[in-house]
C-alpha cells in the first residue's frame, strides 16, 4: 500500500536527486490559454468596455448594459460589512489592523546628501498613482487576500486602488466585499479573467490604466498578466504554495501534522515537508497523519497532496536541516524547535520564517501581521514577501553644482571617449569651463 | 525638406494624439529569434558545458577544449587595469568610487520588533548568494555598465557576481576586463548569447547557478532572460534609452542641443525630447542642433534619431512642461531651469531627476553615483533605477508567543473558517488552550 506521505532519509546515497524530483514543479505553457489569452487582451485594447461586456455576459453568465452596472459600490461593500456576524467582522478589523501596523515600518523615505562642493544626490520616492487588484471568483475567493494586497498599497500611498472580481451569474462574496471596505479599496468592479486583465492594464472608457496589478488568478489571468507586463507592473506569478518545517521533537506531533495539513489542504499540488533528526518523532507525526486524515473535511486533497509531494525527512542533525532548508529557499519555514532564533540566524533564503511552537503558519496567513503573499518554488533566492516597497518607486536625484560639474564632467568626459560617445563627452565638456 | 527634428506644440488639437504617436515604441516578438533561444537553453540545460562550448564555437568562432580556456582570470582583469592609460584609469577609479559611496546609502537593514505579549515581528535582509551579469561584446560594451551592474551588487553583499562577456574570434575589450577588476567582479568567462544566460540560469559542470541575471544584451539575451525567469530573477528588459528635457530658456541652446545629441547618438531608436515655454529658445535650440550636427562624429544615428523619434515641443508654461513629464514618465529627466528643485517636487514619475543646468545628463551616466540603468518606456510609472535593493531579498519574520498565539489564534481561526480551510483553522486552534 503507498503510504500516506513520502519517507525520505538525507543519509540515502540517492537522496539529493530525490528530493530534486520531489520540489521539480514546472508549470507548463498551455498554447491555447496563451492563444485565447492573446485575443481577448488585443479585443480589449481595441474596443474597451465593449469586449469586456461581452466576454463578461460570454464567461460569467451576466449580461449588463454598460460597465455602470458592473460597478460595486463602496456602500455595497460598507453594507457588506456591516451584515457580517459580529465575531467575523471583528476578525477581519482586527487582522487588517494587524497587517496595517506591521506594513508601515516597511515605508521607504526619500533621501539625499550634499557634497563638498555643493553637488546633492538622492533618491526620491513615490508611490504609484493607480494600482489593479485582481480577486478570483469561487472557491479560491480569500477575502484574507484581499487585505494582504490592498493594505500595502494604500500604506504606500497608491491613490487609487481599483479591484475586479468576477461575479459568476451575478454571485457576489461578501466576505470579498467586507474585506475591500477594510483594506480601503478604492473602486470595485465585478469583472474577472483576462478581460479584467486587459481593461487594467490598457484602460477603457470606464476603467483608466492602472500602473500596475497584484493579485491571484487562475491560469488564464496568470497568462494574461505575464503579457500586459511592462506595459504595467506584475507581482510574481505565484507558484503551488509550500511549507518546510524544521522540528527537534519537541513539539506535539499533532501540532506539526495539523501545521503540514494547513498547507496540503490548499490544493493537491500544495507541498508540505518535515525535517526531523529524531527518528522515533517521524514515526509519531505518521501516526498523528494518519489518525487525523480521516477527520479532515478536506481529506481528498490532503490525501494526494501529502502523497505526491509530501515529505517527512530523516536528517542528520539541525544544521543538516538548516542546509537543506537554504537549498530548497521554502515559501513557509517553520522552525519548531527550542532554540529556534540560533537556527533563523543562518537561514539565507525563505519567504517567511516562523519562529517556534507558537508561530503556526495559520497565524501568519490570516493575521500576524506580515503578508502572506512569497515567493514559491525556489524564487525567494531572489525575491520578496509582497510589500509597501512594491508599491513604491524610485527616482535619482542628480543636481550639480557648478564646481561639481568641473570635477565630474572631467571624469565622464574622459570615460565617454573611451566608450567612443563623443555627445556624451561634449556635453560634460561644456559645463567645464563655462562663463554661465 | 524634413525638418532635423520634429516641431510639436502643446496648445494643438491633435498634440495628445501625436504625442502618443511619437513615444509609441513596442519591442515586437521575433518568432525566429524565440525558436532559436528556446532550443540553446534547452541543449545547455541538458548537456551543460558541452553545449556552451559548441556554441561558442559556432557564435564567436571560438575553439575552446574545456571552459576552463575561456576563464578570463583575475590577473588578467588585473593586467588590463594596470595597462589603462593613467586618466583614464583614474577616471574608471574615480567614477567607481562616486558609485559605490552613493549606493552603501541605498542598503536595507534588517528590522524587528517586539509586542506587549512578547510577539516578535520583522523583516530579515540577506543578499542573493550568486549573480550573473551578461556585458555584452562588440559596439555596445560599455565598461560603465560593468560598474553599475557589478558594484551595487557586491555592496549588497553578494558572495560571487560571474561576469559572462562574448568574445568573438577571441578579442577582449580591455577596458571592461579593467572595469571588472575596479568593481570587484569575482569571475569573469567568456561565453556570450543565449548560452551564457543558459548556464547561468541552469548551471553547468564548470558555472554555478546563479540566483538573478542582470545586464544589458541583444535580441537573443533579452529573449533568454525573459524565458528563464522565475528559474532566476531579471532585471528589466530596456527599451531604447530616452531623454526628456524641461528647459526655461535661460541655459545656453548649444547645451540643449548637445545634451539631445547624448540621448540620440545612443542608437536610431534612441528618444530626445525638449519642452520649453519659450519660442525663440526653441529656434535658438534648432538652430544649435542643425550647426551642431554636421561636425559630430555619429551624425547619422543623430539625424534618424532626432527626425524619427526627437521634437521641440512648445508648452504654454513649466507647469504643462511638468505635467507632459509625469505622463511621458520619463528615463531621464532634466530639469534645466532656474527654479529646478521647485518642478521636482512635482514630478511623479521619473527614472533620474537632473536638477539645473550643470547637470547633464552625461554626469549621471558615468560618475555621479547614482546608477544609469533606469527604468525606459514608460515603466518609471512602476519601476527604480537598478540598486542594491534589486540584489537583497526579505524574509518576514514572525515569533508568536504562548500569549499573543491566543490571541491570534482566535482571529485566525474564525477567517479560516469564513474561507473553509479547516485545518488552518485547527493548527491555530491547537495553539489556543495548550498545556505544552
Amino acid at each position: 500500500m503507498k503510504p500516506v506521505i513520502n519517507r525520505l532519509d538525507a543519509r540515502d546515497d540517492g537522496f539529493p536527486a530525490t528530493l530534486r524530483r520531489l520540489l521539480a514543479f514546472e508549470a507548463g505553457e498551455d498554447a491555447h490559454i496563451e492563444q485565447a489569452v492573446a485575443g481577448i487582451l488585443q479585443n480589449v485594447r481595441e474596443r474597451g468596455d465593449a469586449a469586456v461586456l461581452e466576454y463578461t455576459a460570454e464567461f460569467d453568465r451576466l449580461q449588463a448594459a454598460t460597465m455602470q452596472d458592473l460597478e460595486i459600490t463602496p456602500d455595497e461593500c460598507a453594507a457588506a460589512l456591516s451584515a457580517l456576524e459580529p465575531a467575523r467582522r471583528t476578525a477581519l478589523e482586527a487582522a487588517a489592523h494587524r497587517v496595517r501596523i506591521y506594513h508601515e515600518r516597511q515605508r521607504t523615505e526619500s533621501w539625499q546628501y550634499e557634497e563638498a562642493d555643493g553637488t546633492v544626490l538622492g533618491q526620491k520616492i513615490t508611490p504609484m498613482d493607480r494600482v489593479g487588484l485582481y480577486v478570483p471568483g469561487g472557491k479560491a475567493a480569500y477575502p484574507s487576500s484581499v487585505l494582504m494586497n490592498a493594505i500595502p498599497a494604500k500604506v504606500a500611498g497608491v491613490a487609487e486602488v481599483i479591484m475586479v472580481t468576477p461575479t459568476p451569474d451575478g454571485v457576489r462574496n461578501p466576505l470579498v466585499l467586507a474585506a475591500a471596505a477594510v483594506a480601503g479599496v478604492d473602486r470595485v468592479v465585478a469583472i474577472g479573467g483576462a478581460q479584467a486583465v486587459g481593461a487594467l492594464a490598457y484602460g477603457t472608457e470606464s476603467i483608466a490604466a492602472v500602473d500596475k496589478i497584484v493579485g491571484p488568478g487562475n491560469a488564464y489571468v496568470a497568462a494574461a498578466k505575464r503579457r500586459v507586463f511592462g506595459t504595467v507592473g506584475i507581482d510574481m506569478v505565484a507558484g503551488p504554495s509550500e511549507i518546510l518545517i524544521i522540528c527537534d521533537g519537541s513539539t506535539p506531533a499533532d501540532w506539526i501534522a495539523m501545521d503540514l495539513f494547513s498547507q496540503a489542504e490548499h490544493d493537491e499540488l500544495a507541498q508540505a515537508i518535515l525535517l526531523c533528526p529524531d527518528a522515533d518523532f517521524l514515526e509519531q507525526v505518521q501516526a498523528s497523519i494518519e489518525r487525523l486524515l480521516p477527520t479532515m473535511p478536506r481529506a481528498d486533497i490532503l490525501r494526494k497532496s501529502l502523497a505526491d509531494r509530501g515529505a517527512l525527512i530523516h536528517v542528520r542533525d539541525l544544521d543538516e536541516a538548516v542546509a537543506i532548508a537554504n537549498d530548497i529557499a521554502p515559501e513557509h519555514l517553520e522552525i519548531s524547535t527550542e532554540n529556534a532564533s540560533e537556527l533563523a540566524a543562518q537561514i539565507r533564503h525563505a519567504g517567511a520564517i516562523f519562529l517556534g511552537r507558537f508561530s503556526s503558519e495559520a497565524l501568519g496567513d490570516y493575521c500576524a501581521g506580515p503578508n502572506h503573499v512569497l515567493p514559491t518554488a525556489r524564487t525567494a533566492r531572489f525575491s520578496s514577501p509582497l510589500g509597501v516597497y512594491d508599491f513604491q518607486k524610485r527616482s535619482s536625484i542628480i543636481q550639480v553644482s557648478r564646481a561639481g560639474a568641473i570635477t565630474l564632467g572631467a571624469i565622464a568626459a574622459e570615460l565617454a571617449d573611451g566608450e567612443g560617445l563623443p555627445a556624451h563627452a561634449q556635453s560634460a565638456r561644456y559645463r567645464l569651463n563655462s562663463k554661465t
